[in-house]
């Protein structure tokens, strides 16, 4: 293998695909980053089995010169110091060349590297995937979902099944869930494709890997779901995730379907009230706040420590309607919720003091929060 | 006490203050921050006991009101919590009242926090220092001296004297002295001031405290210098240090007056190329890189490291005067020394393979960094 690349290119490809790259893999040839050249471009992989990504950069792209391959070929190279080479390099122009016992010269101005490469067919070949079930949606729009769920996944391992979002796609529709069985997060929204429905488990670290690599745009990403892998393909990106085994549980009874106190309030004051509030919430265990209905359309939003002293605001709401109220939350669930709704205005179902209660937007049905309390009465 | 004071001022003072604050100190009331309030304005004051800080708010500044006193009076209150709540009070008129039993209520807009206090006479008193020995100097060439020399003190607290930077007052010349016993720093400049000659430790945790807390502009700060402490005083701002004990080596000797090949070449150009090779070199234990001097003014910058590769890198240099020369050294001390120097420029005059070598910027006598040699050969 023999290729002149440019430099700034090849960062944004060793980067990209670096974030599936583990140190802390026992698999000693997925520490490196496997290059392949062929007469149309260069392909750079990274895997830690559980996810790969090949980020691929073609010969040529709107009649720039990319890549000039002077010689086919692959080469595994060790990824941290390849990803750190690179980008120190002090030219754009970087020439790679794999020679006799695999061992690879990289060249840019005067600095010279040689280093010790693997052999590429030792490397593991990407899951085969075929093209049936598949789905399309814009980037910003996957992005957008991701980060409205994501949070609520469980970080525990003691229900593996916690630690991924439910995707389940039914008649053009994609539902997204998380939850960690104190809180959990719901997103709606419409889907194109043609597959048929699906229901699988997709861990949250390749979704939140998957939203760093990809940039805000709303260029469409293609989803590809097989038994045990989802694919995200978009222009010379394909991630590859395992999906999660197990059946996600049916979290529809946890969402109450009646309400007894409904507040309408400005989401950005309540954010900033929880936020102050939870600065001496912090030191106590469960970073706990108390939400407490006052006359004439206010809340007080309150927490005591002992130690440190008590904290007490008062908001003026939109609207409350029915029952008085005393409910004690997590300051950080509800932080949560509030900043992945994305809403000017929003709107809390309270079913009682000890009921889960629920977030949404004002008439806005394509998401929900919801939030089991903190028992402190 | 009680006071009205502009939020965005006492974020800043809080800010300046925090940085003597120990969460570590074995001395309840140093977790605090102390505010004191008379006829003029507010004092804040951190300290560790090695470092003291006092902030001072005037009741008015420049025609703008920044404190209003409605009673005079002082509290300690818990410097981390006090800290949190006032970057996040929600207007920009913060009252502070001190009520019975030094419990303090902290208001803005709705919010109000209710803190235990502490009482401000059981805080330590900051030392007494009398204005002999005093001298100045603008606060960005302080900072400068500063960054210039820190970095060469010794982390290691076998030779406390060796983790401070020595500070010699002569002639009217100030001379700063830093050294690990690996390599060393030193910078000189002119200092006006009323005092005797002086040699001192400056604990080099103090002066990168320091560093941090003076904005970079062209005023003046004064420093006095007792037996065992020095204070750093600007517009508003008391900084007080505790000095190291000991006398401080004579490094006088490690410097040597003669050598026998003399390298002039681009500082950055130097700098990049140590930095490349540092990336193969950072695995060994040592970050050591190498450096040959070449035909034709060229030299040579390799690392080599079995177990990942080789790199090497030339550089055309401005001139080479004298012998041939291998020598192997610390990428890490090398690039900190560049850094430091602050010049487009860098002669650099060895004595053998095993002698320490010195840089210095093209006819500047101000500044000197010296490095020893790691033995390979």
């Amino acid at each position: 293998m023999k290729i002149i690349i440019q430099r700034d290119r090849l960062v944004q490809s060793v980067n990209d695909v670096l974030k599936a790259v583990s140190t802390r893999t026992t698999i000693p040839i997925l520490t490196g980053i496997k290059l392949k050249a062929n007469e149309e471009g260069v392909s750079l992989t990274g895997s830690d089995s559980d996810i790969s990504i090949e980020s691929y950069i073609p010969s040529e792209e709107e009649g720039n010169e990319l890549v000039e391959i002077k010689e086919t070929g692959s080469i595994v190279l060790p990824a941290r110091f390849f990803a750190e080479i690179v980008k120190k390099l002090p030219e754009n122009s970087v020439e790679i060349e794999v020679h006799a016992h695999l061992q690879t010269i990289i060249r840019s101005g005067k600095a010279e590297y040689k280093l010790n490469g693997l052999n590429a067919d030792d490397y593991p070949q990407l899951p085969q995937i075929e093209e049936e079930n598949m789905y399309a949606m814009p980037i910003d729009l996957l992005k957008t979902i991701i980060r409205q769920t994501i949070f609520a996944v469980s970080t525990s391992e003691t229900r593996p099944v916690l630690t991924g979002v439910n995707w389940r796609i039914e008649d053009g529709q994609l539902i997204c869930i998380a939850t960690d069985s104190h809180r959990l997060a719901m997103r709606k929204t419409a889907i194109s494709g043609n597959g048929n429905s699906h229901s699988v488990v997709v861990p949250g670290k390749s979704l939140s890997e998957l939203s760093k690599i990809l940039d805000d745009t709303d260029e469409e990403i293609q989803m590809i779901f097989t038994e045990n892998q989802v694919l995200f393909k978009s222009k010379n990106l394909l991630f590859f995730s395992r999906l999660l085994e197990g059946n996600y549980p049916d979290t529809s009874r946890l969402i109450p379907n009646e309400s007894k106190t409904d507040v309408r309030i400005n989401t950005k004051e309540l954010l900033h009230a929880i936020d102050r509030a939870s600065l001496l919430a912090r030191e106590s265990r469960n970073n706990v706040v108390k939400l407490s209905t006052l006359e004439g359309s206010y809340i007080e939003i309150s927490s005591h420590t002992p130690e440190v002293g008590t904290v007490t605001e008062e908001i003026l709401t939109h609207s409350i309607e029915g029952e008085e109220l005393k409910i004690s939350f997590s300051a950080k669930y509800m932080m949560d919720a509030l900043k992945a709704l994305d809403v000017t205005e929003v709107t809390i179902n309270f079913t009682g003091a000890m009921r889960p209660f629920v977030l949404k937007g004002v008439e806005d049905e394509s998401m929900l929060q919801l939030i089991l309390p903190v028992r402190t009465y």
